[in-house]
């Protein structure tokens, strides 16, 4: 149920056309009030999609009745006609539920430098808007999707509240964000400001953390979106951890369909300064090429990790850092320590552990392998 | 002939038994002078193998004699016995050839995390010591060799003065530096400041622009040694120019043997407010993996540029970036520009060309696609 599983939210998914392959590529996910607090993240890169424009722009009001996502096109580098489309969609949505389009987000995914069919997506926006109901979240999560293999989808059922939310995304997972659009539904009652508050502290905790591919989208958006319909006002507190156990929950299925990754690798970094100290050290491991392809062919290459760590800025003794691969510490204050041949890295779970011995602040960075399967399905996307 | 195309130096390469294939492991280049004066460029990476803990203190002497390389071993994480085995290995030339064991420079390459023999390593030493001569340069750029498919040299004629190199390298291949041992030797007449200058001129211009893979190596080294043996004194700028083109030469021999590449790529980032931000775009594209897996699928996919250009700090306006391959501009004001369809990806060679309208400035970073061999041959390189 996802997104529609909080009382006061109505969704639908349908076929534009968008899509070659004819799936489900236009969804829509409504607020039905009474509250309409709201806050989104959006992808730090610089060069951004014609939809993060628009809605970074809108959420500003901190509000959000709904967002109308299309998959099958990422309306990115379109210049003043792809901004265009992402308007009329915003003002296709808005006439028909009699609100203003600043009050409607917006989010597109697929290729870049395309422009993306306006009247086919507007008629899938229509239609999406005319079948929202109580029960097409799934109907919804599915129209995100790109190469995706499964819908993702969490709810977490808290004290008299309830989160849920929907995600897609499978490659270029990057952190701040990684390429995914994200919608996060809950029925607290809770006003904008505490909705900003606690997605901000969660994306941070979760999305942020994860690195596939070290490759940042310029689509990426996180929206958050409260009816107050259970008239429930958790504390904050609360409503930051139902809030963030649902993005985990969504990371973690995201980072299990990464494209062609064979493994999920957490990479712990223990005993750090500060925990930025830790994300650093953990991100220069995650985006090293040489450790991916190790992990792909089973090969517990302890050499790579510290090779990465050398890279940072962190505090540290270059000649005093221990490693583990799935617990068994293979280094010992930068040298050899225990024999590597009981590591057995068949399961698709790796966990790396840095220990830097510079303080008592910890971070988890999650990434995948680098596989000859990533490369195939990425020198042949668009084509 | 290499190093020792200049004159005033001799070299050998033996196999000594560090390699399990058998293969040439252990060079040697010795400067006869008169002078000896030089200079050398290490890792940035904090974590450093032993040899470059060794030589990086050596040549602040501003002199080296000779340098002994060993393939089959990297000596890097193996600890206090590690670094005996260097501080050995520089013994043990000096007390041959009568200097002090400070005038020896060490390098070692392979896998990291081993102990080498020392007694095969010191073994060998003795052997390439004994036998160097004036035609050994071809000898001792062969022993260096891991997974190169071939040696790596290169020779300048300049005005009264010579300087010939050596390479090694074609994994990890990261700026400052790649993953590379390089010797380079002249037999101008210059002394050590001048040495030192034109190295890193040269080196900052060359082996700090190329980023075959991202991943930084912990025993990279480029050393310049200088025999003064042509009694000619060039002016800085000659004497740079002749030790840049070495460098130059060396450098895209690298690029040409990386493991498992399919295409050069050529990065230029033009119109730029300074070379900093020219090359900090450069290298982010160059780390793109969705990018580098388009070059090797033969898409000409620019929206990957672009989202890898946004996420540098580089001034630029997002929405007014051009970009071609192969000179064909792709992209206009940051959307769709001419048809990609003529361009033809099958040759090796690739050029990117960015401008970022914001200056005057340019700068060229060169990398490699992502293939299916690179992850084949990094997933089993240990195993």
């Amino acid at each position: 149920m996802s997104v529609t599983a909080a009382q006061g939210f109505t969704a639908h998914g349908v076929a534009a056309g968008l899509k070659s392959t004819g799936a489900p590529d236009v969804a829509v996910v409504v607020n039905q009030g009474p509250s309409s607090a709201a806050s989104a993240v959006f992808t730090s890169n610089r060069c951004k999609a014609n939809p993060v424009l628009w809605s970074e722009k809108a959420i500003q009001t901190g509000s959000a009745v709904a967002v109308a996502i299309n998959s099958g096109g990422a309306n990115c580098y379109t210049g003043a006609e792809g901004f265009a489309t992402t308007h009329r969609t915003a003002e296709t949505v808005a006439e028909m539920l009699d609100i203003g389009a600043i009050d409607v987000q917006v989010c597109s995914t697929g290729l870049i430098g395309l422009l993306n069919d306006r009247e086919a997506l507007l008629s899938g926006v229509r239609a999406a808007v005319e079948g929202q109901s109580r029960d097409g979240g799934h109907t919804a999560a599915t129209a995100i999707m790109t190469t995706d293999s499964v819908a993702k989808e969490a709810v977490v059922q808290a004290d008299g509240f309830t989160v849920g939310g929907m995600a897609k995304g499978a490659g270029m997972l990057a952190p701040a964000l990684a390429t995914m659009l994200v919608v996060i539904t809950t029925d607290a009652d809770v006003d904008s400001a505490t909705v900003d508050a606690a997605l901000r502290s969660a994306t941070a905790r979760t999305f942020d953390r994860l690195d596939s591919d070290g490759c940042q989208s310029t689509n990426d958006t996180v929206l958050l979106m409260a009816s107050g319909a259970s008239g429930t006002t958790p504390d904050a507190a609360t409503f930051t951890d139902a809030v963030t156990a649902v993005c985990h929950d969504l990371a973690m299925q995201l980072l299990a369909d990464a494209e062609g990754a064979d493994h999920e690798i957490a990479i712990e970094v223990v005993n750090a300064a500060t925990v930025d100290d830790a994300l650093e050290v953990g991100r220069s491991v995650a985006r090293s090429n040489l450790f991916k392809c190790a992990i792909f062919g089973k090969d517990p290459n302890w050499g790579r990790i510290l090779a990465s760590v050398g890279t940072t800025r962190a505090t540290f003794d270059p000649a005093d850092l221990d490693v583990a691969l799935n617990d068994v510490w293979v280094c010992r204050n930068s040298g050899p320590g225990e024999s590597p041949d009981s590591i057995d890295l068949e399961a698709r779970a790796v966990s790396v552990t840095i220990d830097l011995k510079s303080g008592d602040q910890s971070g988890t960075i999650w990434t995948n392998d680098l596989t000859q399967a990533y490369v195939h399905e990425n020198s042949a996307y668009s084509s």
